[in-house]
Protein backbone atom coordinates (compact mmCIF):
# COMPACT_ATOMS: atom_id res chain seq x y z
CA UNK A 1 0.00 0.00 0.00
CA UNK A 2 1.49 3.24 -1.36
CA UNK A 3 -0.10 6.25 1.44
CA UNK A 4 1.31 9.73 0.85
CA UNK A 5 0.77 12.28 3.22
CA UNK A 6 1.38 15.97 2.99
CA UNK A 7 1.68 18.32 5.05
CA UNK A 8 1.88 22.24 4.47
CA UNK A 9 2.55 25.14 5.40
CA UNK A 10 -0.06 27.89 5.20
CA UNK A 11 0.65 29.64 1.40
CA UNK A 12 3.15 27.18 0.47
CA UNK A 13 1.20 24.97 -2.21
CA UNK A 14 0.80 22.03 -0.54
CA UNK A 15 -2.22 21.11 -1.52
CA UNK A 16 -1.63 21.89 -4.89
CA UNK A 17 1.77 19.71 -4.71
CA UNK A 18 -0.66 16.61 -3.57
CA UNK A 19 -3.21 17.03 -6.10
CA UNK A 20 -0.93 17.35 -9.13
CA UNK A 21 1.20 14.22 -7.59
CA UNK A 22 -2.21 12.07 -7.05
CA UNK A 23 -3.01 13.04 -10.44
CA UNK A 24 0.93 12.05 -11.67
CA UNK A 25 0.40 8.90 -9.84
CA UNK A 26 -2.73 7.74 -10.80
CA UNK A 27 -4.37 7.52 -7.25
CA UNK A 28 -6.78 9.48 -5.68
CA UNK A 29 -6.27 12.94 -3.63
CA UNK A 30 -8.41 13.10 -0.46
CA UNK A 31 -8.34 16.50 1.22
CA UNK A 32 -11.96 18.62 1.71
CA UNK A 33 -13.60 15.58 0.73
CA UNK A 34 -12.97 14.77 4.16
CA UNK A 35 -14.15 17.63 5.60
CA UNK A 36 -17.42 17.10 3.37
CA UNK A 37 -17.99 13.51 4.94
CA UNK A 38 -17.21 14.33 8.27
CA UNK A 39 -19.98 17.01 8.10
CA UNK A 40 -22.56 15.16 6.11
CA UNK A 41 -22.29 11.82 8.72
CA UNK A 42 -22.18 14.22 11.63
CA UNK A 43 -25.06 16.49 10.55
CA UNK A 44 -22.27 19.44 10.87
CA UNK A 45 -21.86 22.60 9.03
CA UNK A 46 -18.79 22.52 6.58
CA UNK A 47 -17.40 25.77 7.91
CA UNK A 48 -17.59 24.43 11.41
CA UNK A 49 -15.79 21.14 10.62
CA UNK A 50 -13.01 22.65 8.61
CA UNK A 51 -12.19 25.01 11.34
CA UNK A 52 -12.13 22.59 14.02
CA UNK A 53 -10.70 19.56 12.02
CA UNK A 54 -6.80 21.18 12.09
CA UNK A 55 -7.38 23.36 15.44
CA UNK A 56 -6.46 21.93 19.17
CA UNK A 57 -9.68 21.06 21.10
CA UNK A 58 -8.61 24.19 22.99
CA UNK A 59 -8.88 26.85 20.20
CA UNK A 60 -11.57 24.75 18.80
CA UNK A 61 -14.26 26.19 21.63
CA UNK A 62 -14.69 29.54 20.99
CA UNK A 63 -15.60 29.14 17.71
CA UNK A 64 -18.19 26.85 18.56
CA UNK A 65 -20.08 29.46 20.91
CA UNK A 66 -19.09 31.91 18.34
CA UNK A 67 -21.44 30.15 15.83
CA UNK A 68 -24.22 30.07 18.48
CA UNK A 69 -24.93 26.83 18.89
CA UNK A 70 -27.31 26.68 21.70
CA UNK A 71 -26.51 23.57 23.62
CA UNK A 72 -24.97 23.01 26.95
CA UNK A 73 -21.80 23.52 27.75
CA UNK A 74 -21.09 19.44 27.83
CA UNK A 75 -21.94 19.03 24.51
CA UNK A 76 -19.66 21.80 22.91
CA UNK A 77 -17.00 20.50 24.31
CA UNK A 78 -18.20 17.04 22.71
CA UNK A 79 -18.36 18.38 19.15
CA UNK A 80 -14.39 18.68 18.15
CA UNK A 81 -13.58 15.15 19.95
CA UNK A 82 -16.05 13.64 17.60
CA UNK A 83 -15.11 15.32 14.58
CA UNK A 84 -11.45 14.19 15.55
CA UNK A 85 -12.83 10.96 16.18
CA UNK A 86 -14.83 10.99 12.57
CA UNK A 87 -11.68 12.28 11.30
CA UNK A 88 -9.63 9.53 11.91
CA UNK A 89 -12.25 6.52 11.40
CA UNK A 90 -12.72 8.59 7.49
CA UNK A 91 -8.92 8.86 6.95
CA UNK A 92 -7.88 5.30 8.06
CA UNK A 93 -11.18 4.14 5.46
CA UNK A 94 -9.95 5.94 2.43
CA UNK A 95 -6.19 4.14 3.43
CA UNK A 96 -7.44 1.19 3.79
CA UNK A 97 -9.30 1.28 0.35
CA UNK A 98 -5.76 1.77 -2.00
CA UNK A 99 -3.06 3.89 -2.57
CA UNK A 100 -3.40 7.79 -2.02
CA UNK A 101 -2.35 11.13 -0.92
CA UNK A 102 -4.11 12.65 2.00
CA UNK A 103 -3.70 16.20 2.41
CA UNK A 104 -3.39 17.54 6.18
CA UNK A 105 -5.45 16.23 8.98
CA UNK A 106 -2.52 14.81 10.91
CA UNK A 107 -2.83 11.65 8.16
CA UNK A 108 0.86 11.32 9.12
CA UNK A 109 0.52 10.38 12.75
CA UNK A 110 -2.99 8.94 12.32
CA UNK A 111 -1.70 6.06 9.45
CA UNK A 112 1.91 5.71 11.40
CA UNK A 113 1.26 1.98 10.85
CA UNK A 114 0.39 1.93 7.67
CA UNK A 115 4.46 3.57 6.80
CA UNK A 116 3.10 6.25 4.90
CA UNK A 117 5.54 8.67 2.74
CA UNK A 118 4.95 11.69 4.90
CA UNK A 119 6.03 14.89 2.94
CA UNK A 120 6.35 18.51 4.14
CA UNK A 121 5.88 21.43 2.30
CA UNK A 122 6.85 25.01 3.07
CA UNK A 123 8.06 28.27 1.28
CA UNK A 124 9.27 31.38 2.55
CA UNK A 125 7.27 34.44 3.93
CA UNK A 126 7.18 36.59 -0.23
CA UNK A 127 6.70 33.13 -2.01
CA UNK A 128 3.68 32.19 0.90
CA UNK A 129 2.02 36.32 0.69
CA UNK A 130 2.16 35.66 -3.31
CA UNK A 131 0.53 32.20 -3.91
CA UNK A 132 -2.26 34.14 -0.94
CA UNK A 133 -2.94 36.84 -2.98
CA UNK A 134 -2.98 34.97 -6.79
CA UNK A 135 -6.07 33.22 -4.95
CA UNK A 136 -7.38 35.59 -3.25
CA UNK A 137 -11.73 35.55 -3.16
CA UNK A 138 -13.11 38.46 -5.38
CA UNK A 139 -12.77 41.34 -3.22
CA UNK A 140 -11.13 40.31 -0.44
CA UNK A 141 -7.80 42.87 -0.03
CA UNK A 142 -6.00 42.18 2.85
CA UNK A 143 -3.00 43.86 3.25
CA UNK A 144 1.32 41.70 3.83
CA UNK A 145 0.69 42.54 7.31
CA UNK A 146 -2.59 41.59 7.36
CA UNK A 147 -2.04 38.36 5.65
CA UNK A 148 0.99 37.46 7.54
CA UNK A 149 -0.80 37.60 10.38
CA UNK A 150 -3.10 35.00 8.72
CA UNK A 151 -0.62 32.87 7.55
CA UNK A 152 1.25 32.72 10.77
CA UNK A 153 -1.75 32.14 12.98
CA UNK A 154 -3.27 28.90 10.86
CA UNK A 155 0.02 27.44 10.23
CA UNK A 156 0.72 27.85 14.60
CA UNK A 157 -3.08 26.09 14.78
CA UNK A 158 -1.86 23.39 12.68
CA UNK A 159 1.21 22.71 15.08
CA UNK A 160 -1.22 23.15 17.98
CA UNK A 161 -3.76 20.41 16.00
CA UNK A 162 -0.64 18.12 15.71
CA UNK A 163 0.16 18.39 19.39
CA UNK A 164 -3.30 16.92 20.20
CA UNK A 165 -2.21 13.59 17.82
CA UNK A 166 1.58 13.39 18.04
CA UNK A 167 4.53 13.93 20.14
CA UNK A 168 6.32 15.50 17.08
CA UNK A 169 6.52 18.98 16.46
CA UNK A 170 4.56 19.54 13.32
CA UNK A 171 6.79 20.78 10.94
CA UNK A 172 10.58 19.62 12.95
CA UNK A 173 11.91 17.81 9.14
CA UNK A 174 12.59 14.51 11.93
CA UNK A 175 8.98 13.56 11.40
CA UNK A 176 8.83 13.64 8.02
CA UNK A 177 10.66 12.03 4.78
CA UNK A 178 11.01 14.25 2.49
CA UNK A 179 10.73 18.54 2.66
CA UNK A 180 9.93 20.33 -0.37
CA UNK A 181 10.39 24.05 -0.57
CA UNK A 182 8.70 25.45 -2.86
CA UNK A 183 9.88 29.49 -2.81
CA UNK A 184 9.88 30.88 -6.27
CA UNK A 185 9.15 27.71 -8.22
CA UNK A 186 6.17 26.64 -10.46
CA UNK A 187 4.72 23.06 -8.88
CA UNK A 188 4.04 21.75 -12.05
CA UNK A 189 7.54 21.34 -13.06
CA UNK A 190 8.45 19.52 -10.17
CA UNK A 191 6.02 16.72 -10.27
CA UNK A 192 6.91 14.50 -12.68
CA UNK A 193 10.62 14.10 -10.29
CA UNK A 194 8.58 14.04 -7.05
CA UNK A 195 6.27 11.06 -8.09
CA UNK A 196 9.43 9.22 -9.06
CA UNK A 197 10.83 10.09 -5.49
CA UNK A 198 7.63 8.74 -4.46
CA UNK A 199 7.73 5.33 -6.65
CA UNK A 200 11.87 4.85 -6.02
CA UNK A 201 11.17 5.25 -2.01
CA UNK A 202 8.51 2.97 -1.92
CA UNK A 203 10.68 0.58 -3.58
CA UNK A 204 13.89 1.34 -1.68
CA UNK B 1 25.59 27.07 -13.44
CA UNK B 2 23.89 24.58 -11.80
CA UNK B 3 25.94 24.27 -7.96
CA UNK B 4 24.26 21.87 -5.28
CA UNK B 5 25.54 21.69 -2.18
CA UNK B 6 25.14 18.74 0.09
CA UNK B 7 24.68 19.64 3.70
CA UNK B 8 24.37 16.48 6.23
CA UNK B 9 23.99 14.89 9.56
CA UNK B 10 26.93 12.80 10.24
CA UNK B 11 26.11 9.14 8.99
CA UNK B 12 23.22 9.65 7.05
CA UNK B 13 24.99 8.84 4.04
CA UNK B 14 24.93 12.61 2.71
CA UNK B 15 28.40 12.06 1.41
CA UNK B 16 27.49 9.00 -0.51
CA UNK B 17 24.51 10.52 -2.11
CA UNK B 18 26.06 13.76 -3.06
CA UNK B 19 28.71 11.26 -4.77
CA UNK B 20 26.24 9.34 -6.62
CA UNK B 21 24.09 12.70 -7.42
CA UNK B 22 27.10 14.13 -9.25
CA UNK B 23 27.65 11.06 -11.26
CA UNK B 24 24.42 10.81 -12.10
CA UNK B 25 24.23 14.68 -13.48
CA UNK B 26 27.54 14.08 -15.20
CA UNK B 27 29.09 16.70 -12.86
CA UNK B 28 32.06 16.62 -10.48
CA UNK B 29 31.90 16.38 -6.34
CA UNK B 30 33.77 18.25 -4.06
CA UNK B 31 33.86 16.82 -0.77
CA UNK B 32 38.00 15.57 0.63
CA UNK B 33 39.03 17.35 -2.11
CA UNK B 34 39.04 20.55 -0.47
CA UNK B 35 40.80 19.83 2.42
CA UNK B 36 43.38 18.39 0.08
CA UNK B 37 43.75 21.59 -1.22
CA UNK B 38 43.93 23.62 1.72
CA UNK B 39 46.57 21.45 3.63
CA UNK B 40 48.62 21.23 0.39
CA UNK B 41 48.28 25.48 -0.53
CA UNK B 42 49.29 25.82 3.17
CA UNK B 43 51.61 23.59 4.33
CA UNK B 44 49.11 21.97 6.77
CA UNK B 45 48.61 18.40 8.09
CA UNK B 46 45.18 17.23 6.20
CA UNK B 47 44.22 15.86 10.10
CA UNK B 48 44.73 19.27 10.81
CA UNK B 49 42.47 21.05 8.16
CA UNK B 50 39.71 18.50 8.23
CA UNK B 51 39.69 18.94 12.16
CA UNK B 52 39.00 22.77 11.92
CA UNK B 53 37.35 22.83 8.67
CA UNK B 54 33.78 22.41 9.74
CA UNK B 55 34.32 23.22 13.66
CA UNK B 56 33.81 26.50 15.13
CA UNK B 57 37.16 28.84 15.42
CA UNK B 58 36.32 28.24 19.25
CA UNK B 59 36.45 24.46 19.25
CA UNK B 60 39.86 24.66 16.85
CA UNK B 61 41.86 25.71 19.34
CA UNK B 62 42.49 23.37 21.75
CA UNK B 63 42.89 20.90 18.84
CA UNK B 64 45.64 22.98 17.49
CA UNK B 65 47.51 22.88 21.23
CA UNK B 66 46.25 19.27 21.59
CA UNK B 67 48.79 18.37 18.26
CA UNK B 68 51.02 20.14 19.98
CA UNK B 69 52.07 23.15 17.27
CA UNK B 70 55.32 24.79 18.79
CA UNK B 71 53.94 28.71 18.06
CA UNK B 72 53.22 31.31 19.64
CA UNK B 73 49.53 32.66 20.62
CA UNK B 74 48.55 34.68 17.81
CA UNK B 75 50.08 32.58 15.09
CA UNK B 76 47.74 29.88 16.79
CA UNK B 77 44.87 31.61 16.43
CA UNK B 78 45.60 32.63 13.10
CA UNK B 79 45.52 29.29 11.39
CA UNK B 80 41.51 28.54 11.83
CA UNK B 81 40.99 32.00 9.93
CA UNK B 82 43.64 31.03 7.35
CA UNK B 83 41.97 28.02 6.85
CA UNK B 84 38.52 29.47 6.71
CA UNK B 85 39.76 31.59 4.21
CA UNK B 86 41.23 29.18 2.02
CA UNK B 87 38.53 27.25 2.02
CA UNK B 88 36.09 29.88 0.49
CA UNK B 89 38.64 30.18 -1.68
CA UNK B 90 38.56 26.95 -3.11
CA UNK B 91 35.07 26.68 -2.83
CA UNK B 92 34.72 29.74 -5.22
CA UNK B 93 37.07 28.77 -7.53
CA UNK B 94 35.44 24.60 -7.90
CA UNK B 95 31.68 26.74 -8.48
CA UNK B 96 33.17 29.11 -11.04
CA UNK B 97 34.91 26.53 -13.44
CA UNK B 98 31.28 24.19 -14.01
CA UNK B 99 28.29 22.68 -12.41
CA UNK B 100 28.96 20.69 -9.28
CA UNK B 101 28.22 19.52 -6.50
CA UNK B 102 29.82 20.22 -3.09
CA UNK B 103 29.34 18.62 0.49
CA UNK B 104 29.85 20.22 3.65
CA UNK B 105 32.09 23.13 4.60
CA UNK B 106 29.82 25.62 4.29
CA UNK B 107 29.54 25.86 0.53
CA UNK B 108 25.54 26.91 0.64
CA UNK B 109 26.29 30.02 2.44
CA UNK B 110 29.64 30.67 0.99
CA UNK B 111 28.16 30.08 -2.62
CA UNK B 112 25.01 31.97 -1.73
CA UNK B 113 24.88 34.66 -4.59
CA UNK B 114 25.29 31.90 -6.73
CA UNK B 115 21.89 30.95 -6.29
CA UNK B 116 22.59 27.08 -5.28
CA UNK B 117 20.69 24.07 -4.47
CA UNK B 118 21.34 23.62 -1.52
CA UNK B 119 20.08 19.98 0.19
CA UNK B 120 20.35 18.60 3.77
CA UNK B 121 20.57 14.97 4.31
CA UNK B 122 19.67 13.25 7.57
CA UNK B 123 18.34 10.16 9.01
CA UNK B 124 16.75 8.82 12.66
CA UNK B 125 19.63 7.78 15.24
CA UNK B 126 19.24 3.82 14.40
CA UNK B 127 20.51 4.50 10.86
CA UNK B 128 22.84 6.68 11.47
CA UNK B 129 24.18 4.08 14.00
CA UNK B 130 23.74 1.42 11.36
CA UNK B 131 25.49 3.18 9.03
CA UNK B 132 28.65 3.98 11.27
CA UNK B 133 28.94 0.46 12.14
CA UNK B 134 29.18 -0.69 8.49
CA UNK B 135 31.91 1.44 7.52
CA UNK B 136 33.68 1.55 10.65
CA UNK B 137 37.62 1.30 9.92
CA UNK B 138 38.93 -2.47 10.80
CA UNK B 139 39.37 -2.57 14.67
CA UNK B 140 37.01 -0.14 15.76
CA UNK B 141 34.80 -1.49 18.07
CA UNK B 142 32.87 1.45 19.54
CA UNK B 143 29.45 0.77 21.75
CA UNK B 144 26.21 2.30 20.59
CA UNK B 145 26.30 4.72 23.25
CA UNK B 146 29.92 5.87 22.24
CA UNK B 147 29.03 6.24 18.55
CA UNK B 148 26.11 8.49 19.46
CA UNK B 149 27.60 10.47 21.35
CA UNK B 150 29.79 10.97 18.75
CA UNK B 151 27.57 11.73 16.61
CA UNK B 152 26.17 14.32 17.97
CA UNK B 153 29.10 15.86 19.08
CA UNK B 154 29.80 16.02 15.33
CA UNK B 155 26.69 17.32 14.52
CA UNK B 156 27.10 20.05 17.50
CA UNK B 157 30.49 21.39 16.09
CA UNK B 158 28.86 21.87 12.23
CA UNK B 159 25.92 23.44 13.80
CA UNK B 160 28.84 25.90 15.59
CA UNK B 161 30.66 25.83 12.32
CA UNK B 162 27.92 27.43 10.29
CA UNK B 163 26.84 29.90 12.70
CA UNK B 164 30.86 31.32 12.36
CA UNK B 165 29.31 32.13 8.48
CA UNK B 166 25.21 32.55 8.51
CA UNK B 167 22.38 33.52 11.09
CA UNK B 168 20.35 30.49 9.32
CA UNK B 169 20.31 27.54 11.93
CA UNK B 170 22.08 24.48 10.00
CA UNK B 171 19.97 22.08 9.92
CA UNK B 172 17.26 24.27 10.09
CA UNK B 173 14.30 23.57 6.84
CA UNK B 174 13.68 26.98 6.13
CA UNK B 175 18.45 27.01 5.09
CA UNK B 176 17.55 24.14 2.44
CA UNK B 177 15.39 23.70 -0.84
CA UNK B 178 15.17 19.80 -0.43
CA UNK B 179 15.73 17.72 3.08
CA UNK B 180 16.23 14.46 2.14
CA UNK B 181 15.38 11.79 5.21
CA UNK B 182 17.95 8.57 4.15
CA UNK B 183 16.37 6.28 7.25
CA UNK B 184 16.15 2.82 6.69
CA UNK B 185 16.68 3.39 2.59
CA UNK B 186 19.21 2.33 0.10
CA UNK B 187 20.51 5.87 -1.45
CA UNK B 188 21.12 4.33 -4.32
CA UNK B 189 17.82 3.34 -5.68
CA UNK B 190 16.83 7.38 -4.29
CA UNK B 191 19.58 8.66 -6.73
CA UNK B 192 17.58 8.70 -10.49
CA UNK B 193 14.65 10.62 -9.30
CA UNK B 194 16.51 13.20 -7.21
CA UNK B 195 18.40 13.74 -10.24
CA UNK B 196 15.59 14.62 -11.55
CA UNK B 197 14.71 16.70 -9.30
CA UNK B 198 17.59 18.62 -9.52
CA UNK B 199 17.13 19.33 -12.72
CA UNK B 200 13.28 20.30 -12.87
CA UNK B 201 14.58 22.89 -9.99
CA UNK B 202 16.95 24.13 -11.80
CA UNK B 203 14.42 25.05 -14.93
CA UNK B 204 11.18 25.59 -12.84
Amino acid sequence: MKIITISREFGSGGRELGKRLADELGIPCYDHEIIEMIAKENGFDERYVANVSEKSIEAAYPLTIGHRFAMPPLQIMDQPIRVAAAQRQIIENFAKQSDCVIVGRCADVILEDMKPLNLFVYADMPSRLQRCKDRAPEGENLTDTELMRMIRQIDKQRLQHHQMYSDMKWGAKEAYHLCVNTSGKEIKSLIPALAAYVRAWFEA
